[in-house]
């Protein structure tokens, strides 16, 4: 199962899309994609609930605005250097075990919707990644069991600001914060259809340019591990989005360094979950 | 105005302290301390009502639990290093612009709830620190109209656990996110009641030893400064906490060093904002 979300920031409602293709607008369902949702044994339900009402459901338009695939989670857990290449180009050791870091979840927009430079910004960066969405409460989970916890995977941008990041007094959390730095979708896709998430190549271009093209096999620590290693320093909850670090070609490890600019167009996607591009906008 | 929140975990609800030191139920008002609540006015309807209500409302006693004083925020925003005597006792040097990590909520509880020693932890460490709890919508906004985004203040005890904090790998998330590391309450005090809290007596004893003793005004980025300053990197939301750092006197700055051990028992306060009580327990 695909799910996405749709329709203006301040309206938006559930959809699904069909193996077939076709996008299902499922408000009638009663549940958006939150932490409740994931919490309630939601997917189970939604895909019994379309069985029999999936021909009454409206659809959606390609056309329409794709929100953030999932509403709103009690947060973003970041990995840092996760791809040893790209630990390489940033002219960090490869971690010994998994760096952590959050992002502000107010940064959550849609795959498509502009990217905002914040103001003071000169050094606005991408990082494409495979997300990990959180399907029930795991604390002090092993790795075995892991992928029990997870719902389904989604692409994410993890945008970073490297000045704020790295040069304004410590802690990543600053430079990964800012509206519109999480574009996450277009769809979260249900674990059942990912066979293999540590096999699946994913790729970034600006302007056409290609920038990023690595493949998930090239982390330094895989989907069960993170789970688990996180699990072991917090609890996390149904809708709690992991975002499992980016591989080389970002634009800080350019030569020379390379950040966006207003206009600039951003690409990224990952093998099965789909597609996003955003515009470079000044922050307004 | 004072908001507390109590009763068991899974049933928590809000209540109001008068001034005359009387703790009534407010749940008749009919919404919690969350972020719709501060969206939308909460405050001053909650002052309108009680106006009118008051006198029907049960009270609460005091021996019933109290519980996170509001109910949880999109985020925990903290800041590292803010008195330099601290700073000192780290062995970190003053920093420049402030700190800033996160905390996961999933850590909030009670003020007086015991505190979990993580499993495989040997450092967890205590922190009275000033909580900030944000009234409106926060972006960019200036120093001088930063006490226009507060709702009120509480007492925070950030716990940490140090070895997760600084020897595992960078991020401080790592040792500020365990369940029960968030300890908030016992109630939010309303701006109005807090003339200055830029200057306000914070202490903290562990089994009856003072451990920490200074006064807000020892900070080195003041209230309105942090509210302004962590604006300009992200969107603070109505409800988010932000904690404003600890003095010196951490177990980590003690010579011998000292951690908490099941048994021992941490009470802090602050000046006009209460006392919390917690008892360290193991993992379970």
């Amino acid at each position: 199962m695909k799910l996405f979300r749709f329709g203006s920031p301040d309206n938006e409602r559930p959809g699904v899309m069909l193996p077939s293709g076709a996008s299902l607008d499922v408000t009638a369902f009663g549940h958006d994609y939150d932490e409740t949702f994931f919490a309630t044994n939601g997917l189970e339900k939604l895909a019994t609930w379309l069985e029999t009402n999936a021909s009454s459901c409206p659809s959606v338009s390609g056309s329409v605005r794709r929100a953030s695939c999932i509403k709103r989670p009690s947060k973003i857990v970041c990995v840092g250097l996760n791809y040893a290449k790209h630990a390489a180009e940033t002219n960090a050791p490869v971690p010994a075990e998994p760096i952590l870091f959050f992002k502000s979840t107010t940064a959550l927009v849609g795959p498509d919707d502009n990217v905002m430079i914040p103001k003071a910004s000169e050094k606005t960066d991408w990082e494409v990644e495979l997300a990990i969405v959180i399907g029930k409460k795991a604390t002090y989970v092993s790795k075995e069991d892991a992928f029990d916890y997870i719902a389904g995977y989604a692409v994410h941008n993890d945008y970073s600001e490297r000045a704020f990041q790295l040069e304004r007094g410590g802690q990543w959390v600053k430079g990964k914060s800012a509206d519109t730095f999480a574009p996450l979708g277009p769809f979260m896709v249900t674990k059942d259809e990912v066979p293999n998430p540590n096999k699946l190549g994913l790729w970034l271009r600006v302007n056409g340019e290609s920038l990023q093209d690595s493949n998930t096999d090239d982390m330094i620590f895989d989907v069960p591990t993170l789970v688990s290693y996180i699990s072991q320093f917090m609890t996390l909850l149904p809708g709690d989005v992991i975002s499992t670090g980016t591989p080389s070609g970002v634009g800080m490890g350019l030569k020379p360094q390379r950040f966006l600019k207003p206009g600039d167009v951003v690409e990224l996607g990952i093998e099965g979950l789909g597609t996003q591009k955003q515009t470079a906008v000044a922050y307004s």
